[in-house]
């Protein structure tokens, strides 16, 4: 999406590589939204450890830095024998997929290019075909995301009041997001609506990571706490809620998301108002039987004993805000069940959540 | 309640009036939870400048700290001449009515007191039932919290699970507090629970200033985010709601209280969890029709898109979580419906929203 930098506005991908200097840039998306930056990493490891350190978060966003990083550490190999390459690129492999060990798309999309490149019969043709296949997944994700832009503006009217949580922005993608896609490409066609981004405590992604996202495309938006979207809700100033997953069971259509997303749902359902998930196919689970089962993620307290912020001096500082002798409670993530979801918003069009299951072979299951 | 400083447990109101010195004295609520400091105001323009600059804030509290200024403004006159004491009086009621000029609690504590003291002759019986007056007044508000508390105690069994939002704490009276009263008394009688904060934001008082106070009475407690709630009531890990109240309609049972309330009852009611309210009489408005025409502040921006908290360094600080070109809607309070709340907790007992009317000869409309 565009940026402004210095009075200019740039198209920026969160992730994209320099095949001049064999180098992944990355958005350094942790001095968001105080600061823009691009970083380059010179080598797999260095890759890898960006994964790692959180420079880049989002299962798309990270699927293609794991992507980029395993050409790289092809590319960077001297020699002609296929099997030390081989065994290089065992290595390279391992460090990627340990950059992040509970994440899927990295090693999905690694897995899917040694395939690729399995094709070439000397290293050279081995490396030409690594970085096309990783040229191919960052470009397939963002059509994925721009497909789901398609479908979901249509659900975008003149005047409305759109709600979302957290960050399924372009941030955590290539480009254009998952939930905020419909937004972007709703204003492509010229619609006028509003957006209100849930502040997203205890990490704040939505006044930090989304509201920057709308803030450089110029979608009207204001961040509320997230204890006040009820209120907006029964005083009919919310008309839409679009909101992003990572992951969604096919068998019950239920959707993991961020903590806070399962509220939402249930306030929706009790205003009558339209609840989606945008959702790219990867992200669907289509083994586990019930929700339930789904691991939730206890987190550190230190996020909600305090905030992450900048100071009056234009420093980056965590202040503790709690209470210094209680201790806190930290699950990271919650699950809505498909009664309270309206319809998924796929690249292959919006499905009610039952429906996915019927339709596994068109959504990929095969796969 | 009770407060360790230095080792010692010691017995605290948020208000007192210390007669030697003519003097009001306040917990100083700006520093908490971060530090705990008694503050005296040696006259009644300092006790009204304390209301206005919310070293004391709470209905109770502030009703309190007005009678005690009232009183304060009258020990201070020198002189027989009751014609001049009664123009000094209109002096201090006027500056301490407009300390806080939306509150209602200080206005009535004071035209109350003021019907006390005509019934002295002279400047100095007057005086001296102002001072009995606000002693009064203090007592009640008191008295008042330990009997929503004996009420409230039936309702919280061994083994439970509590969730409260805001601060509906001692804090906010002159002691015990109106939500936190049936916890105090249950943990008196030996119960053992275990309380969730909601953090509350944007101003956090559950996080700072309920989570102190629980920490301070060694009730087990920890802080959640206020996305949190939902999906520990989606896995049984609540048994019982209990918040405040700002305002309570008699005719209706809807019941104003901090931003946030409404969803914790929305949330509440789909898991099948006793949502309760605790409330001073004084809060209940037996005039208005509907709740919808209850106005809600809209506060500022700066409290959503930011916190404050102490920095590494032991500073006290505001920092900037958000993009710092986007904006917040940050409505103060929201109104939840009688349908939703299991029950009200009175000083007179615990009643359905709806039966409020019906009784209202016994919770005191005539007065």
């Amino acid at each position: 999406m565009n940026v402004t930098r210095r009075g200019r506005k740039e198209h920026f991908r969160t992730v994209t590589f320099e095949a001049a200097t064999n180098s992944v840039r990355l958005i350094e998306q942790r001095l968001l939204p105080h600061e823009f930056k691009i970083v380059a990493t010179p080598n797999f490891r260095a890759t890898a450890r960006a994964i790692t350190d959180m420079v880049v978060r989002g299962a798309g966003a990270i699927g293609a830095t794991a992507a980029y990083g395993l050409a790289q550490g092809a590319l960077a190999f001297r020699g002609r024998d296929l099997k030390k390459f081989a065994g290089h690129m065992d290595a390279v492999f391992q460090t990627l997929a340990e950059a992040r060990p509970t994440a899927v798309d990295p090693v999905n999309a690694m897995n899917d290019m040694r395939r690729e490149m399995a094709r070439g019969e000397t290293v050279a043709e081995q490396q030409a075909l690594a970085l096309a296949a990783a040229e191919n997944f960052a470009n397939e994700d963002v059509q994925h995301c721009e497909a789901i832009g398609r479908h979901g503006a249509k659900l975008i009217r003149n005047g409305m009041r759109v709600l979302t949580h957290c960050n399924a922005g372009w941030l955590a993608f290539v480009d254009m997001g998952s939930a905020t896609a419909p937004m972007y490409a709703a204003q492509a066609q010229g619609k006028k609506f509003h957006v209100f981004c849930d502040e997203t405590r205890p990490r704040s992604q939505g006044a930090t990571l989304t509201a920057w996202e709308l803030a450089q495309q110029k979608v009207s938006h204001q961040i509320i706490a997230d204890n006040a979207a009820g209120h907006l809700m029964q005083r009919g100033e919310v008309d839409l809620v679009i909101v992003g997953s990572d992951r969604t069971l096919g068998r019950t259509g239920e959707v993991t998301n961020k903590i806070g997303t399962y509220t939402k749902a249930v306030l929706a359902a009790r205003h009558k108002i339209p609840f989606y998930v945008a959702i790219p196919l990867s992200t669907i689970d289509w083994d586990l039987k019930r929700g339930f089962d789904i691991p939730i993620e206890e987190r550190g307290e230190r996020e909600v004993l305090g905030a992450w912020g900048v100071n009056s001096r234009g420093q980056r500082e965590y202040v503790r805000v709690a209470n210094a002798t209680s201790g806190a409670r930290n699950p990271g993530f919650d699950v809505t069940p498909a009664e309270l979801i309206t319809g998924i918003i796929t690249p292959a069009g919006i499905f009610k959540p039952k429906e996915l299951w019927a339709r596994r072979r068109e959504l990929g299951q095969a796969k």
